[in-house]
């Protein structure tokens, strides 16, 4: 392809690291795939790492050089300085200076970003956010994620982190968080959430058509049982749903926004959680009437931060 | 003062009108008041500020002409259209269009803004938010109004108004908000809704040194009997604190401010009720330490609205 502009993107995750070489416009022209346990250490990722790009680039695009690179990292980061502070799934990944690391390897410039944030640029620049100015997106994975685009621009704030929407407090909800917090819309509509809801149903004796050990369960099972019509996993699912249209309502009375994209794995329940995330919106939305905004489901999937690298590649100015 | 850009700038409530000659900086070179109800109408409300403001610009700077006139309505308006759609506490007004009947009586350009965001402003431009990227402002009068200002500009969002903190929903709150909803900020913050949960209280035997007709009580009392240490008093606007504590919390979580002011007739409380707001943003904040953020009271108290039109004129090119 010559003559286009293509970068690389990076999706360091905690159970896979993905790697793609992408247009300007997120298309994806080659893709790439490992067990992130195959790196010891963040050096020995790393160097991984950068070998497992530089083979995708030259296989993919001989005769291009990408441009620069974007890197999704989960955990705390720092943006500018191109640290991943500390990623609690990645053992051992303190103080990482990977965007150092990745552009000394690669020789190209590197840029950090929040993996969710990223999530949020994709579905914005091909997804189901596409033509939105402004939008919040939710990952529904092992915790809550957030990304929200402003006129078109994702939104950082003033400090390291922002749209924290698995953060946001929940009135009258005292479920300890996994940051240690009361009541964070995450204890009740992540995949680690919900699951601890279950198994403490099931304990409870709630009617279930659920048979195994409830120490096993996870959404997985749960989404199978609530395609049958199991009675206690579509009663977690609506209640993650009217946790999620509670918070989102919040949201759009702040800030007038048009569309919240939900996706991560617990987005296979949006059809369960739907409903209840528009019923508590229609009792609380001031700044728009209901035909007027939009809750989707994320139209990429887990490619989905990789397409994102290109929109905010782009706004770097490369 | 030759040479000098001045604009005009009126802030319409539902008691009082004011109008001021403003210098692009925000400083009030000329003031006027008249109450609200000498306008019968409309028409007759319109033609008497335009009188007002011909006289105001006439007696204090003869020479020089305003630039363009700033206008601050409550209620529902349309921005763009410069359309009033509908002031609850101004009787009469519906789908005024106050923007052509202004410039047209002036003959100078007219912006409208909604008198919570013009708040915002004038707090970030000469006020306790000044240098400051992106805050927040509550305005506790009659309702909770809100103002949010992100990078240095007042936001909009998608649709007719954003900001609209007052209707954020508190989880676990029943009660009946004003515009018809159920546990909006606005019903344990705002004036009219601190009063009620006074009412209540009495009525049920709380200990109070409030020896009045508790049908009359309202927060100026409520304020006294505080400062003498009345118990009822106190735990009202300490729950007022925690309510907004909370929201604010979310709304930090989620777009990591820097700052939040909170203004208002209400904000006369404020010392009573920071403690609260603090604690409980201390137990939710992620986005920051709580050292990285403040909560402020209003600085430049009813002229606030003022001040921002000189801000609003500025971004909007005059």
């Amino acid at each position: 392809m010559p003559g286009e502009d293509t970068f690389l993107a990076l999706d360091i995750g905690g159970t896979n690291v993905k790697s793609g070489l992408i247009t300007r416009a997120g298309e994806i022209l080659a893709f790439d795939s490992f067990p992130t346990s195959e790196g010891k250490g963040p050096e020995a990722l790393a160097a991984l790492i950068a070998a497992k790009l530089k083979a995708l680039w030259n296989g993919a695009s001989p005769s291009g050089r990408p441009r620069a690179l974007a890197i999704g990292a989960p955990g705390w980061i720092r943006r500018r300085e191109g640290i991943v502070v500390m990623a609690p799934n990645i053992p051992g990944w303190k103080d990482v200076p990977i965007t150092r690391l990745m552009s000394q390897a690669l020789d190209i410039p590197a840029v950090l970003e929040n993996d969710a944030n990223l999530y949020a640029l994709g579905e914005w620049l091909s997804g189901a956010g596409r033509g939105c100015a402004n939008e919040i997106t939710l990952t529904l994975g092992t915790g809550v994620g957030g990304g929200l685009i402003l006129e078109g621009r994702l939104w950082n704030g003033s400090f390291t982190s922002a749209a924290e929407i698995g953060h946001i407090p929940l009135g009258g909800v005292s479920r300890v968080c996994g940051c240690g917090r009361t009541g964070c819309l995450e204890t009740v509509a992540s995949a680690i959430g919900m699951a601890a809801i279950a198994r403490e149903w099931i304990a409870a004796g709630r009617e279930t058509l659920y048979e195994g050990d409830p120490r096993l369960i996870d959404t997985l099972a749960m989404l199978d049982l609530a395609a049958r019509g199991d009675p206690m996993s579509l009663s977690v699912f609506k209640g993650a749903g009217e946790a999620i249209g509670f918070v989102l309502s919040g949201v759009f009375n702040l800030l007038s926004l048009e569309l919240a994209v939900i996706g991560g794995g617990g987005s296979g329940a949006f059809d369960f959680m739907a409903p209840s995330v528009l019923e508590v919106m229609s009792r609380h939305l001031v700044t728009a009437s209901m035909d007027q905004i939009r809750v989707a489901k994320g139209a990429l999937g887990g490619n989905a931060p990789l397409v994102g690298a290109a929109a905010l590649l782009t706004e770097a100015g490369y």
